[in-house]
């Protein structure tokens, strides 16, 4: 057997057990009963061990030096790039640091859920310090080893590539229009009316969610909808498990949250299958998978047009009256806010950059964890306008991402905006877009997407996925045009 | 580290992964889509080899060896001899046995599912073949380690301790009466009426199925009810995972599966904590499960002072008008049928009869594969008064048991009735059991339950298990006894 099919075996042993992992995963959002859950979390951490001590087996270095000399097809030759990549991922760390990463995060996380809800900063602020250091002490491995930065180095894991020179010419452009936009935007809707009714019933709300997951085309025969706590999409490429969580008095948060999920679930149903549980099989990275998201939410979901096509069914479902202009206002309506997982479309940027600007910090060691509350009352009040008057739970203690220590995730939600614009852009240069969205005729859409992103993979970098899909690198510009053209 | 505590910590692993092993296999019965069945099979076969390799590595039988001599608490001592059966009964067949029978039930039962419909005889029984040839081999292997004889020795696997000698006994003694009993009941049953209307709408049943799981004190923060196409338990002592089966003509149909899987339910959720995870901390034996099941379902589900207590709820949710006369003929009909898992308490017997009888010849090597269907014709109109016909899917194609080579679990479901009958009459000693019921006051006869079986686990054997509760030895005369007094 060629050493690049033993890695083949390999990949494919870990993926089918990370299978089971997801499936309980899933479970433990949306099924299991409450007293089942230390145990389960000891089950889970068995089979994370099982995975950790497969994944670091002696054998995998030799069998990838070996393949680099075998003759090797295209595809194969991408593939084993990707394994290469991460194998060197995944055997970066001493496995002490990952025990110690892993138990930090646990407990930091753990305690996170009642101190948030308790504004208790000071016990946070421990546990919080020592994920911090361990986190350091990673990014230096990683950066070490790569030849970058810390912080590119963790930036790398999410978005591999992605630098910090690039990422602060990135929102240095958008800083110079985005203010001035948030500005101009509140002044239009200044006058918007916000008395609309918006209660719908439960089962009415999940009935109205499979009907839109049908039109935007997941295959229920490899997924489901079912409700947890945060939204989430879960599961295997052919058993997609996206969950939205209802709300009777606003229908609208559960239905975008479903079309947002239903964007990561599409782009995972249709991965290379050639590649199925090899790291090429996977999504390219989280930026990409945010631009799949978003360009199901933003692009296509919040777009009038898509909105005038889905009125009728709506109202029909929920037992609605309500015009596409009362719809319309509610879903655009634009105001700096605390919380990033609330914020609007035009002023989530402005929560991503001050999670970067920190974060940069954090990782390069000129600022302490002592620091980020005054820190990120500053970057609040200078991005957003708001101050966070020690409300630690509005502000440094809202989000779930540090807690484990995944310092260089938060720039992949922007970057992902950028990338479901570009990709509207691109996509609306080879096809009718607006008149099949007025068609409710999505096929040709959906299908460009399948021919460009998800058909990919990681077959293809990121820089080369997003040059041969739209014709030019990652490019602002179409994020900017897509919010002046719908907010101005 | 004590070699005895190198065992406790090898057995938490496995009863780890086979955690979600469980959590895997219930949602694969409930809630996987079906376009995942190939992968998930993959999935499952992968941790299914891992748990495999982990129970069978070389350390164990040094330990086993080291912690018989080392000072072991009385709780120890049983847990390890439960530990020594458990790994006896793994490691005695050769790697390649062990896989040409998976592989031979696996194909075997899931060609049956079509091969059955179709009443495909002579397809099937090519499979079935190969199951018969490799169980024999098993049995042999099994038979010369325990000094048994071979069908003894796949009893085993499902009743330790129990023997075809003892079965002999005890179904001969139940052939001296249930023929006539059969007879009589028929006869006394022949004026009832069946045109009682037993429609309800699923939603309904469901509601009551939950309503009567918190009555028979299922506790719902370690556990659930889902719907599947054949009614189990599954899960995990601390996650149970019941189904049932909603047919919108006859409510009583799902609602007496939950009873009875609630049953098997409770049992699990109180097994012995001191041992949980270990082989000791298990369930005793197929035969006293489905003794809890039928105690459920058949000692109190069915009697009429029970039903009496549920008539009201049972209406009120359902909207029904049914007398406890209408519910209870209805509960109550016996009828000679063909299929196992429909028949009544008092007919099913003969079924198991007729397969313990068969399945006894096959493994000794007495019938051959080839004679089944005229040994089944001719064991159905001997024990149940029907003729087969030629109708394969009525008589030998039914049961899945055989087609991954289940040989010896049968007579498990006759010896759980025989324990349940039992179980409730040592309860009548000690405790006023008609008067509680009356009083829908369940508390004492679970708490009975629990402090005489549930808490025991495999912390006993079988028969110490039964004497210990009932003061007796396995007697079948309170079965007789029980099904005299309900249905003459």
């Amino acid at each position: 057997m060629s050493s690049y099919q033993q890695l083949v075996n390999h990949f494919e042993h870990i993926s089918h057990l990370q299978h089971l992992q997801s499936i309980c995963a899933w479970d433990g959002e949306t099924m299991m009963p409450s007293g089942s859950a230390e145990q389960r979390s000891k089950a889970m951490a068995e089979l994370d061990l099982v995975i950790h001590k497969a994944s670091n087996k002696a054998e995998i270095k030799q069998w990838l030096a070996a393949a680099e000399s075998e003759p090797l097809t295209e595809l194969q030759a991408s593939s084993l790039r990707e394994m290469k990549r991460q194998i060197a991922i995944e055997s970066a760390l001493p496995e002490s640091l990952v025990k110690a990463k892993r138990l930090a995060g646990s407990q930091c996380e753990h305690q996170w859920r009642s101190q948030r809800a308790n504004n208790d900063w000071q016990g946070f602020k421990k546990n919080l310090k020592e994920v911090v250091k361990l986190s350091r002490e990673e990014a230096q491995i990683r950066a070490q080893q790569q030849g970058l930065s810390p912080y590119d180095a963790m930036l790398d894991l999410y978005e591999p590539g992605m630098t910090t020179a690039e990422l602060d010419k990135l929102f240095a452009e958008l800083q110079t229009w985005l203010p001035e936009l948030i500005t101009q935007v509140q002044h239009k809707q200044a006058n918007w009316h916000n008395d609309i009714d918006l209660r719908a019933d439960i089962d009415l709300q999940h009935q109205l969610s499979l009907k839109v997951m049908s039109k935007l085309g997941f295959e229920f025969n490899l997924g489901r909808l079912d409700v947890s706590a945060h939204p989430f999409s879960g599961g295997v490429p052919t058993d997609l498990r996206i969950t939205t969580h209802y709300h009777q008095s606003d229908f609208s948060s559960a239905l975008f949250s479903t079309i947002h999920e239903t964007g990561h679930a599409c782009y995972e149903q249709y991965l290379p299958a050639a590649v199925a549980g090899l790291p090429a099989g996977l999504a390219r990275s989280m930026a990409i998978h945010e631009g799949m998201s978003l360009f199901y939410e933003m692009q296509l979901g919040r777009d009038p047009l898509f909105l005038e096509t889905l009125l009728p069914e709506l109202n029909q479902t929920l037992n609605k009256q309500l015009s596409l202009q009362q719809l319309t206002q509610h879903l655009h309506k634009v105001s700096p806010s605390y919380i990033r997982i609330e914020a609007d479309e035009v002023t989530y940027p402005a929560h991503i950059i001050l999670r970067y600007q920190i974060e940069k910090a954090i990782i390069a060691g000129d600022v302490e964890v002592d620091d980020l509350p005054d820190l990120w009352q500053q970057l609040a009040q200078q991005l957003l306008g708001i101050d966070i008057n020690g409300n630690h739970k509005l502000g440094v203690m809202q989000d779930i991402h540090w807690t484990d220590g995944s310092f260089g995730y938060f720039p992949s939600y922007t970057l992902g905006a950028m990338y479901a614009a570009q990709f509207k852009a691109a996509m609306a240069q080879q096809l009718e877009v607006t008149e099949l969205i007025k068609a409710a005729e999505l096929g040709p859409i959906f299908n460009w997407l399948k021919q460009n992103i998800w058909s990919k993979g990681s077959l293809l970098t990121t820089s080369e996925l997003v040059i041969q899909a739209t014709g030019e690198a990652l490019n602002p510009k179409h994020f900017e045009q897509h919010l002046k053209a719908r907010y101005l």
